[in-house]
């Protein structure tokens, strides 16, 4: 891991993002991003925009090389102390992207001789399929990531660029019983699918049932993490994001870009609304409207 | 998946449920189960009893045979759309039937080579152990399904016809700690066993642990979703359900047809009175009487 | 399961915990622990120091070997039982340290050939790893017991001691995301290292996610039970305790011998002090000082 990066090519990556170079650049390497307590020379650090004390913290950082706003002064201080200043108009963003590009490991395609494949799979190219995943009869895209012991039923349609963690469950019988005559439990019968849109990620350990009658959907872009149910019938949007240990019962539906903080619990056959927003813990008894933000239990909408 | 079943067989599957059939049933035949927006002329239909326009319902239907109750009247305008109506007590309980019967994939006995099963194990007959499942040396039934990636510790006792999903964790040590001479952590020995009795069903990545000295016992035909903790001790009796993410703390006991809606939580060494019912949510830290709603944090009697 | 323990071997164990002994101990065996409501004559019984008829429990015990504290008296009656009375200062502990001295069966040291290992993982001496688990290029210390099913990603950090319950998902990525200039969902990079201490125990189907640009730590001594997620740069101290079902979001700081019940929810970056308490089915969403009790949703200091 002793990696080592030149600035140049750093700025060369951000292309149009980057407004002005302060410093010289030549010869100039970074070895690192750092926590803000752990910067130091080989870092590339950077500031947030919303700090007031940005110009305090640049002229203290260990680091040669600082990312950040506009507002953030080349001043005489920062110039003799040696430092580059590489001005952008959203340095988190950029740092994130940098990071992405130059310093995490990427996971190469790879199918572990562990992994167990149904031989009426329908796979497509550059996957990983990490050590003892169990993967049905089902349809996987291009450029998926599935990573040790994840569980994929048969009929499960995952499309491309899909990212799904370590023991995730997908694509099972819902939960749905009847009492019959003799007050004993009978299984409803659990035909539908699980559509597992492009670009959605799937947490550690979270479950997600097929359909009854109708499908599970997973919209595009949708981001769930660990440890998550998500209950047959279900329809999620675009852009979604939900947090750890969120629970969504039977027949929600969520609509595109809702953010639901982690433990929330939401009851089946409502609709949580477009950019809607569910606090920590909430449980949701009810329709959610556009827009709002629900809290506490049981949930209701918070004033500002 | 093309099916194809006739209508003949399903009337000779219900025997003595239909109460009376209306049109031609000649050379007639339904493909599917759909949900009622997607219904079509081979969609086997079926109006919920609870329903107010049951007549509208049928009169508008695309399928070609519905299952009715006996309010719904064979009209002029069915009989003109050629329709063929099989009159029941309760369609709900009769279209899950079928469904089960004929349209449901069954899961057939087989055990997956990569199945570990300890040399101890006592096996019964009709057995599905799916891909990377782990069972120690513990004693199983018949009739068992234990989907992929399940892992069963030794000295777990599992009746007949019971079904574990993919991740379910089971018969491994509750967590009890005592505080040694030196403040340290120690932990409690856990000596007891898990016990599951007939019909029970287990839901993805569900946790079970054995008892500490006495037994943890799940009782018959109890059916328990995805993400339960269920701690060490618990006694849990008959037909009970438990929802998705539920956490069941040590030496609770849960009587007969009690009903735990998703992520409730409930205090060790509790008693949940018989046919009691558990909002989703509540935080339960005392006794619940029998028959009684609780719903809350803390959980309190829910007045009607 | 057919064990006899000699009297006299328990007596030796338990060494100076020892205060005295009343009654014959030649040729004296039990053979089990049991829960009071099966104890038989080959229990080896306890009188829990909390109990106010400890008097009568002893005398009415069916045990011929009973462990109680000094407060409990040698009497006629017991004496015309042949009972023997074992005292010392803390049965219940002792208890719990002759159960896993003499009666838990131990795990003996084995790499089941199931397991998938990294070839560049370093592990230690003594260790268990069950059928199925996962193990990536980490760093493994002595003694330490990983269950059947377990993912260990690599860059894992794992001391001495440790165990490890099926199920559990160490070292993944944290969830965090950026929208970029489109309102897309784009990563945040993870960089950092997940590092368990000695002496932790990890529970079934817990999650633990690697530090984004910090790192994760679980202290020494902490235990974690069954369900639980723990997010990116959580720093948790010693001896920390940490029921089932528990959300701990990320950069969140637990100080040591903090107690937090099942089914709580912590927001990110907020710390709990040393020794606090947190209630089952909490919604935490400030900091807790230290010593506190905080219950309910949203938490609140308990007022004694």
């Amino acid at each position: 891991m002793n990696k080592q990066i030149a600035i140049k090519e750093i700025i060369n990556f951000l292309g149009s993002n980057v407004i002005s170079v302060f410093g010289n650049i030549e010869n100039v390497f970074v070895k690192h991003l750092k926590p803000c307590e752990a910067v130091d020379e080989d870092t590339l650090d950077w500031i947030n925009p919303i700090r007031h004390d940005k110009q305090f913290i640049v002229e203290n950082s260990k680091a040669k090389v600082i990312l950040v706003d506009e507002k953030t002064l080349y001043t005489k201080t920062i110039q003799d102390q040696n430092k580059i200043l590489i001005v952008v108009s959203n340095p988190k963003l950029c740092i994130l992207k940098i990071g992405n590009q130059f310093f995490i490991e990427k996971v190469e395609p790879e199918i572990h001789p562990t992994a167990y494949i149904h031989p009426l799979a329908k796979v497509g190219n550059c996957l990983y399929i990490g050590a003892n995943a169990s993967i049905g009869a089902c349809s996987i895209g291009n450029n998926v990531k599935i990573y040790p012991n994840v569980v994929i039923n048969d009929n499960v349609t995952i499309d491309n660029n899909v990212i799904i963690k370590s023991g995730a469950i997908l694509g099972f019988d819902g939960f749905g019983y009847e009492r019959d005559e003799l007050n004993n439990l009978v299984k409803f019968p659990q035909l539908g699918k699980l559509i597992i849109c492009d670009n959605v990620e799937i947490g550690s350990n979270t479950c997600i049932d097929k359909g009854s009658l109708s499908d599970t959907i997973i919209g595009f872009n949708t981001k769930i993490n660990n440890l998550c149910h998500i209950a047959h019938n279900v329809v999620i949007g675009k852009n979604v994001i939900i947090a750890a240990q969120v629970n969504i019962s039977g027949s929600t539906i969520i609509e595109d870009d809702v953010w639901i903080a982690p433990n929330a619990s939401l009851r089946g056959q409502q609709k949580i609304g477009k950019g809607a927003t569910i606090g920590m813990g909430s449980v949701v008894t009810k329709d959610v409207p556009s827009c709002e933000t629900w809290i506490g239990n049981p949930a209701k909408k918070m004033e500002k």
